[in-house]
C-alpha cells in the first residue's frame, strides 16, 4: 500500500500545515523526499483551503480572499533530479477525501475575480455537487449526471530564481499597463497571505515577498486547469531546481474545457496517488519548454455531442481579430441560450458548461478576421433528449430549482 | 442513385460554371432547387478553383490571387424554406473527385495572406498529399499516414440583405482601424474577381460590388473550417432568405484544429452527398444564432495522443491577457520543436499540425493573465514511436526529403 | 487513380466472367498479377451473383441454389509470393457499386440452409436496405438507421493441394457422421455448379470435382464473416501457393457479430480498393496458422449499448456444456423478445440483430456447465429510446410494416 | 458518505461472517435491508475467501477446495421488491480493499477444476498482480501493464423455490449423463462446505442440502464473469423473491472475455458501492428472462488491437459443428503461439489472455461447419511493439521470469 507522504486535516487551517504552501518560490523547503520509481499518496485541500462550504448560500464565494489561493501540497523532492531533467509523473489515481464526498462550482463576483462571462453573471453564485462513486449530480442543477474526469487543476515543479524573476517582472510590468483595471490584469506577489510551507523567519519573509502567485499557468505547468490531465495520465515536467520540488493541488472532480466559471470545475479536497521518474537532460533532448503529457485510457466515453459554434464577433456586434477567447465566449453564450429553451436557468446552463466534460476546440484560427471556436456539449449527460427536432424543445427540466446567488455587499 | 445537381469540370475555369460563385449575397440566383427530404450530390472545385497543381514547386501557392477564393457550388434552393427556419443538412458522404485523388497543403507567403505562424514560415511552401482510399500520405512529409476526416471547410446559407450589410459594415470599419496592415485585418468586397453564379448584367455588377468575401466564418457558418463537421454529421443552419440557398465548397480530406497553415488542411476537389430538411421557425424555437451540429459516428478513432501545452506568453516573452490565440501558437511551436528532434524539418512538422487530425483545446481561459491551450498530436499516425523515453529521441524520419519553397519575387 | 483489375457487370451472369470463381482450388488460374506494394481495385458480385432482387418478395431467398455461392473475384497473383509468406492486405476502401446502392438480408428456409434461429424463423424472409452515403435504412424495418461497417465477408488465398485435401477429407468425413441431416453438417465438392474462373477443359473439370466449397471459414480465412475486418483494416494472410492467389467477395454493408441470419449481413455488390505486400517467411516467424488482422481506425463509434445475456441452457430448458453457440442463441432470443415490446415484429428484430453493428461476446466460458454470451445492441441506431425505464416500453415503432415471407412450396 | 452495510475482515474466515454465504437458496436470511433509491457499500472476500496468497508458489491454487466457493456478500433485501420486478443496480464504484492491493490469476490443475486450455496447461500455476492506482502489473508477467476494468464476476438475486428446483434438477440430471467425468459436467449441491449466512440449525441444514452451487451463470445472472459489467454500469436483474436478495462477490480487477484461465481474471477482495431501485413488474413489461445491462462510460479506451481468428476445427484437426467454444480456443492458442515469438512463455501468454481487457467475439456462426471466433488483443498494453513487420518479431520480453507451477501430488 502506497505511503501517504502528505496529509491534510480538513478541520485544520492550511496555514498550520507545514507541507502546504500557496506561492511558487525556489526556496520553499521540500516537504518530503522520494526516489525515482517511487509511488506515494499526497492529500490536498480544495484550492481555497476549505473556505467554501457545502450549503445553499453563495456568501462564501462572494467573500473569499483570493490572495490566499491556491493551497498546494508539497513540494516533493525527488532525489537526483537536476535542472534540465524531465520529471515523469504518473497520476495513478485521484479521488475525493472520504470524509468530503462533494465539490463546489461558483461564479465569482465581477468585483472579486469575475470569470469568463462575468458581464453576464456579475454576482457570486454557487452550486454544490455530490459524488456518487464515479458519478456526480447537483441539487442545484437538475436532470444532469456525469462520470468524473478527475484531475488536478494545478501541478508543477518549483521555478528556479531566474524563472521566478522572469515571471514576476513579466506580470508586474503587465499590470502596470492598466494598473486600475478591475479585475486586474494579473496578480503580483503579496506577502500578507503567503504560506511558505515549513519556511520560518527570514526565509519565510523572503518567500512571501518574492513568491509568484499560483493563479496563472506558466512555463512549469502550474495552474493549467487542463481537464484531460486526469487520473491515469503521464506527464513530463521541466525541472528547474535540484530535487524538482513537485507540488499539486486544486483537485477537480470534473471540468469543462476552459474552466469558464473560474471557481471553476467541481472543486474538491482529495488525494493523488502518483509515481515519479526522471528523464535525465530531457528538456534539451526533446526540446521541452512547457510540460507535455499523454492522456489517460480511463476517461468518460461520452461521444454524442451537440456542437455550438462561435466567431470572434462579440455579443454586442464588435469585431475582433482572430480572437479565440471571444469566439469561445460566443459559443458558450449560444449553448446557454439553447439550454434555456429546455427549462434551465442561465446560471444552471453556465454551471453545466463549467463542470461537465465539455470540449472547447480552436476550430479555425486563420480566416481573417474571425476565429471560430466550438463548444462540444455531451448529450448523454442529460436525462432527457436535448437534440433539436421538428417539434421544438420540450421543457423537461425540473422547475423551481435555483442556483444560490449572493449580491455584492 | 442520388442525382448530381451540380457538376464541375476540373479542366474548365470555375468562372465559366454558372452553378459556382465566390461571394455571399442574397441575390445570387439559385443554381438548382430541391425539396425537403431530398438527397443529392454536389461537386465542388478545390477552394482555389484548380490553381494549385500536383507538382513539387510552391510558385502557385506564392502567386495565387486570394481575391478569387473560395469557389463554392450552389446556392441550392430548398422549397418552403423561409427566414427563421433551421435548414437541417445531413452530410451523407463526401469524397475526392475520382480523377483527382490528391490534395495540397500550403503556407502562404507573409506578403500574400500569411498564416498562423507566418513569422516563422514567411515564404510560400507546399506539400502534396495522395489519397489511398481512406488514407493519405505525402511524398513531402515522410513516415506519417492517417485516415481522412473528410469535411467541407465552407458551407452555409445565403445571408439576407440586413445580414450582409452588418457583415460589410463590421469588416470595412474594422479594416479602417489599421488600413495599411499586411496582411490586412479583413477583406472588403472586391468586384473585379467576383463570380456571381448565373447572375448577369446589373445584377452581376451589384453582387460583385456588394458581395461579402468568403474568407471568414460568420453567423451563417461559412468558412468555419471545423474539422469535425465531417461526412456523417448533421448540421442545423440558420435560414435568412426564402429557399435558404445552401452553398458548399473548400473540401478538406483532413485538417488539424485551427487549420493553422491557412492554405490549409488537405485541400481537394470533390463531391458532397447531402440531404436537406427543415425545422420551421427553428431559430427562435431553439435560440439559434450560429449553426449547431452533431458529429459523425464515422471518424478516425486515434486516441493515443501526445499533448503539448502553450500559454499566452509569446515566443519573445511578451505577456498577453488570456489570449488563446497566442497560447495555441505556443503549443504549436512546442510541438514543432519536439518533432524536429526525430528528424522532421520545421516545415514538415508544421504541415503535419495543419493536416493531421490534431486537436486544439481551449484548456484554461480564466487564470489571469495566462490562457492555456493544448495541442493533441495523435501518436498512431506515425510509423515510429514519438513518445518520450529515457534514452532520448531516435532520428527515425527518412532524411533528405524537403518541403518545396518558393521565395517571394 | 488505382486501376480496376477485375470488373463485374451486374447484368451479366457471373459464370460468364472469367475473373470470377466459386470454389477453392490451387489450380484456378490467376485472374491477374500485381507486384508487392501495388494498390488496385477489384469489383465483386453480391455473394449470390445477382440472384436476389431489390423487391418485396422473398421467393428468391427461398429458391436460391446454394451450391452456386459464393462468387468471388480473383485470384489475384502477387509476384514473388511463396508458400510460408504472409500476404499483407490493406483494405484501403470498400463500397457498393454505384449502380446498385442497396443490399439485402434474408432468412433461409429451414429446408434450404436455415440459419442460427431457424427453429424460430423456418421460412424464407427478406429485407431490403437502401444506402444513403455512409448510412443505411430499410423499408421493411422502420425506426432504425446506422452507419455501415463495410467489409468483405469472404477473403483469402488459394489453398495448396495438401491443404485442400485436408479440408475435403475433414468435411466429407464429418458429413458421413450424419449423412441425412437437414441442413447438412457440411457441403462437399459439387461439380455441377462449379465456376473455375478461366479454367477450361480437363482443368476445369478437375477443379469442379475437387474444389472446396466456399461456405465455411478455414485456415486460410475464407468466409469468416468478421464484421470488423472492415475497410481500413490490415490483414496478414497465410500463403500456400506461388503467387498467393487472393480472392474476395461476399461484401457486406454492415453485419452483426455472428451474421446470425446467414443470408446474412446486408449483402451487396461492390468494389474493394486494396494494397498488397509480403512478409517473407512470415508464417514461421510469427507462428501464424490462421489470418490475423488489425482493425480500422474508421468504424462507427456507437458506444451506448443495451447488453443481453444468454447462458447455455436452451429455450426448452435443456442443459449444454459450456456451449457458447447455445448461449449466444439465448442472448439473441432475449433481445428479440425485448424489441417486440416496442412494437417490432420478431422478424424485424431478428433482421436488426443480423445487420446492425451488434457485438457478440464470449463473456464466460469456464463456469461449468454454463457458458455465458452477451449480445450488445447499440442504442444509438434507433430513433426512439430503447432503454428500460420505470414507466415501461413505449410502442414507438411504426406499425403496419412487414418483412416479406415466402412459405416453402 | 455511503454506509458500509457489510464488512469483511480478511484475517477472519468467511465462515464466521454471517453476512457472507456460498450457496444460492431462497431461505438464506437477508444480511441487511435497504430502500429503493439507497446507495451503500458492500465489502467482499476474494472468491476463495482468502485461500490464495500473495506469494510465488502455486500450491494454494493446486490445493484449494472448490466446493467452498464462491464467498458472496449478502443477500441485501430491498424493501418493496416483489417477484416479477426488475431490480435496477447502479455499480457506482468498485475497488480493492485498501489493505489488499493485489490480485491473483491461476490455472487449475486438470484434476481440480481445469480450465479452458487445460489440455495444454494441466498443472496448477499462479500469477500475482499488483495494483498501482488504476493500473496493474505482475512480477510474473513482464512488459505488460493495463488499466483495470473492475467488475464483480458474480452478482444476482436469490432464486425462488421453483427456480432453485429447476437448476438442481437440470444440473443433477446433466451430471448423470457422464457421472465419472473429470472435471465433472457440473457441481451438485454439497452440504459439507456450505455457508448459509446467518441461518442456523434446521434452516442451515436445509440450505446446505438444497442450495445451488455458485459456479455457473444462470437465469438470475450469478457467476456471469462478464468483464463489461464493470463499475459505472447499470444492471436490470430479475427478482424472484420478496426483497430480491442481492448478493455480490468474486471481484475482478480485470479480465479477458471468457475468463479463460478459470482461476480466472485478476481475483481480489474489495468493495462495491452500489445503488438500487425497482421497475415494478419489469420482467413482463420488458420480456426479461436473464439480466440486461448498460455498460459504463468509464472503461479503458484501448482501441488498437491485433485480432486472432479461430475456427471450429480443433488443434488435432478434428471437425466440430459451428462450435464457438472450439473456435475461440483455437483463436486463443493462435495468440499464445504468436506471443511466444516475442519471448513470452506459453504460461505468461495464457495469463495475459485471461487477465487483460481482451475481447472475444462470436464473429461468424452460420457458415457450416465452422464457427469463427476472434480474440482481440490490445496492443497498447505492451511496452514494446507486438505488431507484425517485415523484419520479424523482436524478442523484447524480459527473460528469466517464470510463472510459478505446482505439479499434482
Amino acid at each position: 500500500m502506497p505511503e501517504t507522504l502528505i496529509k491534510v486535516d480538513l478541520k485544520q487551517s492550511p496555514y498550520e500545515n507545514e507541507k502546504v504552501h500557496n506561492r511558487w518560490h525556489p526556496d520553499i523547503p521540500m516537504a518530503c523526499w522520494v526516489n525515482p520509481g517511487d509511488d506515494f499518496v499526497i492529500e490536498t485541500y480544495d484550492w481555497t483551503g476549505g473556505y467554501i462550504k457545502n450549503n445553499d448560500c453563495a456568501d462564501d464565494v462572494r467573500d473569499v480572499d483570493l490572495t490566499t489561493v491556491h493551497f498546494l501540497s508539497g513540494p516533493v523532492g525527488v532525489k537526483g533530479a537536476e535542472p534540465g531533467d524531465l520529471l515523469v509523473v504518473d497520476l495513478l489515481d485521484i479521488g475525493a477525501k472520504s470524509d468530503s464526498l462533494w465539490g463546489f462550482n461558483g461564479f465569482f463576483s465581477k468585483k472579486n475575480g469575475g470569470g469568463f462571462l462575468t458581464e453576464h453573471f456579475p454576482h457570486a453564485q454557487k452550486t454544490i455537487w455530490d459524488f456518487h462513486g464515479l458519478y456526480t449530480t447537483s441539487r442545484h442543477v437538475p436532470n444532469v449526471k456525469f462520470a468524473g474526469l478527475i484531475h488536478p487543476g494545478l501541478i508543477g515543479c518549483l521555478p528556479d530564481r531566474k524563472m521566478l524573476e522572469i515571471w514576476n517582472r513579466r506580470e508586474v510590468d503587465f499590470i502596470a499597463t492598466q494598473p486600475d483595471r478591475v479585475p486586474p490584469l494579473a496578480n503580483p506577489p503579496f506577502a500578507k497571505t503567503a504560506h511558505a510551507g515549513a519556511a520560518r523567519g527570514d526565509l519565510k519573509a523572503k518567500i512571501a515577498a518574492e513568491g509568484a502567485r499560483t493563479v496563472p499557468p506558466r512555463e512549469h505547468g502550474g495552474n493549467c486547469d487542463i481537464k484531460d490531465l486526469s487520473r491515469g495520465s503521464k506527464i513530463y515536467f521541466p525541472v528547474y531546481v535540484d530535487g524538482a520540488g513537485l507540488s499539486v493541488g486544486d483537485l477537480h472532480f470534473s471540468q469543462g474545457d476552459g474552466e469558464i466559471t473560474f471557481c471553476g470545475a467541481i472543486e474538491m479536497a482529495g488525494w493523488v496517488h502518483m509515481k515519479v521518474d526522471l528523464i535525465k537532460d530531457g528538456m534539451a533532448k526533446y526540446g521541452i519548454k512547457n510540460p507535455i503529457f499523454r492522456p489517460s485510457p480511463i476517461t468518460p466515453t461520452y461521444n454524442d455531442y451537440l456542437i455550438f459554434e462561435g466567431i470572434s464577433v462579440d455579443e454586442y456586434g464588435k469585431q475582433y481579430y482572430l480572437d479565440v477567447h471571444v469566439a469561445y465566449r460566443q459559443a458558450c453564450l449560444n449553448a446557454i441560450e439553447y439550454l434555456t429553451k429546455f427549462g434551465y436557468s442561465r446560471a444552471q446552463a453556465y454551471a453545466i458548461l463549467g463542470t461537465a466534460p465539455v470540449q472547447g476546440h480552436i476550430s479555425g484560427v486563420v480566416d481573417i478576421p474571425n476565429a471560430c471556436a466550438t463548444l462540444w456539449l455531451p448529450t448523454q449527460i442529460f436525462d432527457f433528449d436535448i437534440r433539436p427536432g421538428a417539434s421544438g424543445p420540450v421543457r423537461a427540466v425540473t422547475p423551481g430549482i435555483e442556483v444560490p446567488l449572493s449580491p455584492d455587499l
